[in-house]
């Protein structure tokens, strides 16, 4: 496969782009190191089957040049500060809906027609039912990053109508695991980095999140792109579990070995927009013979493991 | 009440702004006249509680200038060519979502918190459910057009959760009636003005549609946001019946007093995009107490009828 990525230095679409190259496909990754890595990249440069584009997805002339001659899209880039939308309203916006519009014209005029999509799992809202499925009742959004994703979803559905193409979307849970650079579990390490006897947590700490493992999701990826047919195809992935962020907290501090002071700033929300309870029916995913290998727990342990080895994440955004 | 209402010189904006007007309130316009008509606004002008803002909802500056000092938004300015959606796949994105995202930044930044909303049944794509309620299962978007209004809604919602503003959203079917400008009645009726001879029905005319007549919808409009409480609300919003295209092509051809020859282009759908059963369920609204006074039959004729009397509304457009 001639696999292009957006976000290609991300969490996400950097590990996709080393399974890739380790199943013998050719991978061109564009980023613009917004918040991508330079680290998450640089063991595939010089490889004859890795090319790395720095550009921006607003930059129509440039993204059309880089992605001729692919034969699929995986569009993972996004703005993902779910929790500070509100603070610069147009951004989730131009990061999410505007610019998959130019990735999905990009294609047409690239004759391109396959593409596959991180949304995510904040498009539900508030849902009444969980877990929740695929088919759920029509959600009322409640974030501007839940907005946007949603729009970009239904972008690739029009085109897909329209113009023949075939699309993966992906509703996430949140993903955890090597390379993750941000999200709670993130800002709880850093906060004990810092001080650990203290600890800050948005909310009452009885949110219920649901959170999956990068390589299990990555897997999910690559085997739906195989069972499932052409057209418009739409999957939530997560694990069929979730946890108290008071849990995921335990988990966080037993790793670490510190014993913090724990306040929170209450309500069963951390910030507007936050979901209190995130729980995706993923028996659509299961059915094609998918499970996740690593549970929530052991998830959220790998990537304590995973930061504490790489400070340097921590400096770069402090 | 101080309105502002955007697209005020199309078909519904200019029609409630009449109403707004004759109701006591005072009425802002705003227009940019790439599709609204001059003829529908200009018996206002000069009146004290009316005022004409020529601009676009692009011109952000303008927006914001503008709209100070109101108390509700009607947003109802759009594209609402829904089937040319493939030839211009950027337009419903920048008339529709980018204009809509200005329009509630216009708001926030005015202290402007209540907004009306001009949406479409188009947004249930091809529904499992007829008639269709506001709940039905998550949709998958046909068009752009859908897509784009779709998108105006999340963001709408998304102020709603995060800035405290309050909505009223709209899913119309098509709407009839006086200032009729658009659509397959419309296109109808100019073919049989040219060659009454002869009439060319896209799709196999078995489409079945909904339709609702202009001042029963914004009576519907005026009528729930009276009974409605502040937060973010969706009301579908039609008659409780529908006809074939073929029902209504016999309507116009008896109303005009002709017997073309009727040739179709075959297919369920008129266009790629085109919906072959459009029926929403009106519960909610009816619940509120509205009913609509003018059936489709009857809707369909006063159109002929308006139509006959303002040729050079075909003119303009031909």
């Amino acid at each position: 496969m001639k696999a292009f990525i957006t976000g290609a230095a991300g969490f996400i679409g950097s590990t996709l782009a080393d399974r890739l190259l380790a199943a013998g496909s050719e991978v061109t990754g564009y980023d613009n190191f917004s918040s991508g890595q330079r680290r998450f990249v640089e063991h595939n440069l010089g490889k004859p089957a890795y090319r790395l584009v720095e550009g921006d997805l607003l930059d129509e002339a440039r993204l059309e040049q880089a992605m001729a001659g692919h034969e699929m899209v995986f569009h993972f880039a996004a703005n993902a500060d779910v929790r500070f939308g509100l603070e610069h309203p147009r951004r989730d916006l131009e990061q999410n809906t505007i610019v998959t519009h130019n990735v999905l014209e990009a294609m047409r005029k690239g004759g391109v027609r396959r593409i596959a999509f991180s949304s995510t799992g904040s498009i539900y809202g508030e849902p009444a039912i969980f877990p929740t499925p695929e088919t759920c009742p029509f959600p009322v959004q409640t974030s501007l990053y839940g907005a946007s994703k949603l729009a970009g979803e239904a972008l690739i559905a029009a085109y897909c109508a329209g113009f023949g193409f075939s699309a993966w979307v992906f509703r996430f849970v949140s993903i955890l695991g090597e390379r993750y650079t941000h999200g709670h579990v993130f800002d709880f390490i850093r906060q004990l980095r810092e001080d650990p006897s203290r600890l800050h947590i948005l909310g009452d700490g009885r949110q219920r999140k649901s959170y999956l493992y990068v390589q299990d999701c990555v897997n999910a990826i690559l085997h739906a792109l195989e069972k499932l047919p052409a057209g418009f195809n739409v999957l939530n992935l997560g694990t069929d579990e979730y946890v108290q962020v008071n849990d995921s907290v335990a988990v966080i501090t037993k790793s670490l070995g510190v014993t913090p002071q724990l306040t929170y700033g209450g309500g069963e929300r951390g910030w507007v927009g936050d979901s209190p309870f995130i729980f995706l029916d993923c028996a659509k995913m299961r059915g094609l013979g998918w499970a996740p290998q690593v549970d929530i727990r052991e998830g959220v342990a790998r990537t304590v493991r995973y930061l504490v080895a790489n400070p340097g994440l921590f400096a770069q955004r402090g």
